[in-house]
């Protein structure tokens, strides 16, 4: 399993009149590991989703539990990784732990999709390339 | 089961390079209309929580399937409800339709959170008062 | 001088520890009171853009003064309008008023803009078209 | 003149259909930027507020210019100061480089803010304290 760690700063303005994080940043932060895990793992998703001519890696299905609350001047340290593959879609598991505390765990759901051949105005999905769970999923 | 309908409006920068919603705006949107859902009920949230002593209802689980993409100057219709009563925490169906077809579709878990009585410092939950219950339950 | 006006709903996700809106949400509501000011004048962008072949209205310029506070369940007013028109750019002043208390006001500027000719890879300014011009400057 | 710099990076939920930050993003990291600015400076906002007893540090005035855009994967570099104080009111501008290029340049205006002793209710500008005055304007 190919993991990769990144540090997360609460801001001010990710927090809400309770004075915790408004939940749906977790959420902005979910995004931004999967894209910083395709970078880690040296697939940058920009260069990635052009060089297989796909559209994109949409998500479909989204399970989270909040177990701890942050607050402004958090530090949160982000653990993601591809938990699942399979024919053409993948679950990319991502933990926020404060300090040795777990306070967010989720799981996103996502398509490797492209333009459907029959009709390029309608989306298809297609199935990873072997290149892209190798490099994810390494033995290293 | 009491049902709260409202209209969102998808602005440009609601959306990501690929033109569609970026998903945690769906998030803040399930936010949005369960404080709705509440004032549609007659218990606006900012009153209800002060009458009760409570500190708010803090989201613990989140489970959201995304059926269909939605772009700027899309018309979502959102429909929300309680599905579930537990002692002390509730589950809020959302749904977001484009049109017919069904784009977003999820379940938020709240708790009902108090102050802890024995240690002020700290949140426990509490029991749902009764009449918070009937009145998100008509069978009006 | 024609003017858009249209109601915003504060929500309980744009407020910050301090209970008041994040200000950055304001500027959020500029980007779509400017879009509205051109679907109500009867130009939508994502049409009109493409009409004339430009890129969009790219913001070069913000000047904005913040006279009174928002908190969660406010609603505002706000008033749009083209304030000045140039050659390639224009200024919009929007105003938000929490009921007849002027809380935000602040004009954009943006620039009519499309792919330089001579090198595609760069944008250029262009004359607005007159068309334009005039749809949102009625004496009607 | 004492100056905090720090990278921004820009990430794909930052960026708009256009493939470029939507421009409130901005704002949100010259809040995040001026609260970095204080605590650089060894005044940690939430702790400063608290110890002379005022609410915040709430915006008045906010001045922008937008000269080059920013996509996704973009690192930028902001270097932020005080470049002037008043009374009760101070000046902080922010700077954004993609490399050599200026991208955004900014003032907020905000005021130092306490309860009016009169009237609890209200709130009343106060004196900038000399201290915090030296500690953000060193000739070290």
């Amino acid at each position: 399993m190919f993991v990769n760690e990144r540090e997360i700063a609460v801001e001010w303005g990710h927090c809400d009149p309770a004075g915790i994080v408004f939940y749906p940043n977790y959420l902005a932060w979910f995004d931004d590991c999967t894209s910083a895990l395709f970078n880690a793992a040296g697939l940058p998703t920009h260069i990635l989703f052009k060089a297989h001519g796909i559209v994109g890696v949409p998500l479909v299905d989204l399970k989270v539990r909040f177990l701890a609350s942050s607050t402004f001047n958090d530090k949160l340290r982000a653990r993601s990784s591809v938990v699942e593959w399979k024919k053409s879609s993948f679950r990319i598991q991502h933990q926020f732990y404060k300090g040795e505390v777990l306070g967010v765990e989720g799981v996103e759901t996502r398509v490797w999709t492209g333009h459907d051949p029959q009709n390029p105005e309608r989306l298809k999905s297609r199935p990873i390339p072997a290149e892209v769970i190798e490099r994810l999923s390494p033995t290293r």
